[in-house]
């Protein structure tokens, strides 16, 4: 068995990484940290995680493991990267401190970077599209939830050249409540927070960095939050310059994702679910993608569809490893999610 | 008194016109017909108004009134106009039967029209846009529900001559179930219904021709059915041809709509709710617009936020024959809302 | 006009007394005070009275009025209620400080009583069942939520001697998360919140000792927290001593509440709408009883549901200064809520 | 590997069903029936279940399998019951048709029954409480939701003589709305079903007399609709005839689950979860028990919470094959559950 950490377990991201890695036939869990919870049960936090015996530790005192995940906030795994890859031969990262390529890039988004010399040691994790870049590598950072839902919907139209980055692009974000993490202040209270549609990064949304950096051009991103717990949609407005097809749109799709184990296509057809939605991956790995031809208007609109605390965090971060440590892609990510399901 | 009666007083839509109705200064309601429930209490359906002894009548058999209010499902209403004419002076219709402007556009968005004679004669009413039609008018057509938060969002711009239709415009929507009306089947059922993030319209929404009707150019429309029960939400991005400052798009706001008795700018400030929200105009007949400026993409983003039963349709519906009859603009439309709401 | 302050204006329930209050054709409101939010306006706290121009002010500079109503949290109101009387002929007081009649309870139930030689000056205020005390009373303590819901349901059954006190009495209550009040931690944020069904008070819950004050016997209460923003529902589980027919149980409740604006009995009946639900009284002064026979096991079962922030605070403290005050006792108060409503 | 069946599998439980079979190490599932649905695949109706090659058949061709699940509605197993048991060697059955002992039964709570000659051949499953009937079993009748729910909380202070049967027992339900099935009226449409806290079972509901059967004693079940999908919760309030400590009440529920791989006893602690809630179980076989004594009503109040898809149908169905067939008893049902996790 491969050992794995947990660094930052008490989130909700920490939460369902320890539920996946527990139920993943390659690894064992041996430690997970946290500071607010010290010697607390793993349970005690996340009710549905009660019949694991584990219980926090100091984030001090790191075992020596194969693979450390850290589920520590901006800002801080870049603090403490030099102890986590002391810790573990693989560090897998899922905040925003290593996805970035350069200096700048952090001067223009965030607060900086502590730790500019290991930009370009690090690998971003989106594996549907950079799985290449994986295997054996030891800093990983698995990309950012709706930066993620985005890439997946917009990648197909610029890899068989639906689009070349000439046109406006869209990217309408909708969002659940578990991407604020735990605790919150009154914004995220249930009586405040119930039944929003709030527009919470109406522009200058930090994953628009992530998006712009993989697709090598501008995207125009607003965000709101609505009543889900997970979940992130993407809407994506884009206007190819050349007149395209609903046939040309599914090639490109089904080129892109025909063999990916993790992404559905969803676009059209009977029933209740027709296009992508959130809470039809939801608690899976899945990526739902779809879109429409809107003629009148020589727009193509794409829906993506993910679980952010899955296919947007612990999920991708447990593909990643799976990749870079030759594992079975699909190893500890099978569970297809539920139906019927509301808000989940 | 002004008499008035309610035609299809058992939708929601209905229900609502009925309680504004029966609290308004200068209405009384003496009939509100329903063909399902005919010889039932109004509170029967509506328990918020069981205290009104009302009983449903048959719509064949229409009572003289001053004011009819027909809430019948759109082409109903062309099919029964001439009796709503004969029964009353002044005819408000809330359905898209005399919405737009020519039979080609029914053709084109609907399917035809049985009475293009009379499109000419009746009034579209979004009194904030052009209620200088209204007085004396005695075929009123109320503006949809999804086209009035877009065009609340626009018109300013238009106005003010920030965008002149050259650009691509996407309004990307996001509304509540009441949208659906009463009954429904599957989709709209709650286990399938809650929690969604659904694309119910990706392209070719039917309020598109009014969007565009009134605004006089395209516009890219998306819609999304999110989890709320009233409310619909409109995220306008636009791209100005010209350079625009924070100040110039208050000054167009405020230019269109400081006097306005049912609309806020809200754009920015402190506290939890920054920018529209269909929450914090929830049973109201209050829009909220704001808007925000992404420099970097040369992008102006635009919310607007309604309750789709009030400013929707029921309150717009009163609001209108308020202007047309010489009311006070505001009489029986005074409600602020509640907070806090959840998804009401 | 009456003049009115409102302290403690910021929370919740002062939200709603301002908006009532602000709606009221005898008060004029002139001050509301918050220690947070000072020289901030009412409509920065709460969207839904942005119209409103009044900002908050420091509670230690209380305006003279002639009502002044106290939102503060119990514990505070009887620290500050002589200044509260110096300021204002009339103090409504909804926190729980006034509304137990002895020093022996609040030393059962909570933390003991600063001025206990006040409880005998207090007049308990649910003025369905004890109008009679409120005409002329310069001290009143509105009655709390669950317990207004458990004791509308209840006392008919002891008034017209369907229950003597000898049974069992469970009072299993279902309460929204504004019963919380603003802000809040990890226990109220939306994701923990959402979608619950939380014994938060299996036992022990303080309201038991207002209703067995009332009632004058003994209540099994037990409070879940579920998923609404507003309302309090209570399920009333008796067990009659005597055997008592459906008939018995009309009389016993139409007798009680027949006459009174604010209850509606609903029981049975064709529709959605059978029993008493909170979203059927939500944003309106309200109550809905009902009741359903359990012959096979002597068994009647009450029900009953309030919008906890109206008729379980502050539009139980407004009626209650109506009648205080000689004004029409549904002045303020006719909003009839909403349909289709959500989880308000 | 043991091939299946699913009889019904476009129903909220025949999905689960199919979820939890496709994902189980001994079954090979080979057939899903729908009248309905016909040639459909399973993943046009279940989204989550998209990958899944299967497409519905039709009901009347059977194919031979080792089991045969029927998640059939009330009153159409008993009909179909000899094509089930000729098709296969072990029917495990999902409705109520089979769990009651006799016909009298039937008489009283349902519309009687077709073939009371096999009443006394089947088994009644909650394999809690009565695993040793069910190796070998041919018939088996999967215990109904809301009486599993409320026989796990109470079978302890039975099986410890902490009741005796001679008081009252409350059994106060909060139920999910997939309780009601796909599909449904207005009183299960979005607009209606949201933010409900709505009696639809006062008294008489039917999984009364499964509880009644099962204790040997009367108890007085009231059910409400909440506003969540999945999820059961019972509080059930008893007055034990003797003193009885927490003590007590700890050892009763440990001598009864300690040992049992799908109850947890939640009882007390920190944190957010500390009594059993559905949400801390949903999508998971699990139940949670927990209690609270109250000793100044001498009254102990019991919860318990299940997912009803899953250990209230789905789950407990399979669990019960598990057993009847000498596989491993979790085979199949590992999945712990989401946190966070909001209305699933």
């Amino acid at each position: 068995m491969t050992t794995a950490s947990v660094v930052g377990g008490s989130g909700f991201t920490g939460g369902e990484l320890l539920r996946l890695l527990s139920g993943h036939p390659e690894f064992d869990v041996v430690q997970a940290t946290s500071r607010s919870y010290e010697n607390k049960t793993v349970g005690s936090v996340h009710p549905n995680l009660r019949g694991m015996g584990l219980r926090f530790s100091d984030p001090a005192d790191l075992e020596s493991v194969d693979v450390l995940f850290s589920c520590a906030p901006h800002g801080v795994s870049m603090e403490h990267v030099d102890a986590y890859r002391e810790a573990a031969d693989t560090v897998v990262d899922l905040s925003a401190d290593f996805r970035l390529e350069s200096e700048a890039q952090y001067d223009e988004w965030y607060d900086g970077h502590d730790r500019p010399d290991l930009l370009a040691d690090s690998e971003y994790a989106l594996p549907e599209v950079n799985r290449e870049n994986l295997p054996g590598a030891d800093l990983i950072a698995a990309g950012g939830c709706n930066a993620t839902a985005a890439i997946l919907g917009l990648a197909p139209l610029f890899d068989h050249d639906v689009l070349t980055g000439a046109g406006r692009i869209v990217v309408d974000l909708k969002v659940g409540s578990s991407e604020g993490g735990a605790g919150g202040g009154a914004a995220s209270s249930h009586p405040e927070r119930s039944g929003v549609v709030r527009p919470y990064a109406p522009t200058g949304h930090r994953h628009e960095a992530e998006i712009e950096q993989f697709l090598g051009t501008g995207v125009s991103v607003t965000a709101h939050a609505v009543d889900m717990i997970r979940g992130a949609s993407a809407t994506c407005h884009v206007y190819p310059e050349q007149p395209v097809s609903t046939g040309d749109l599914w090639e490109a799709f089904r080129g892109s994702y025909e063999d990916e184990p993790f992404v559905r296509l969803v676009a059209g057809g009977s029933g209740v679910y027709r296009y992508p939605e959130p809470k039809a991956v939801a608690g899976s790995n899945d990526a739902e993608v779809g879109f429409e031809l809107d003629p009148g208007n020589r727009r193509v609109v794409v829906f993506s569809a993910i679980d952010n605390m899955m296919k947007g965090s612990a999920g991708q971060a447990v593909h990643a490893a799976n990749v870079a440590l030759g594992f079975e892609e699909t190893a500890g990510l099978e569970f297809p999610g539920l139906h019927p399901v509301g808000a989940p």
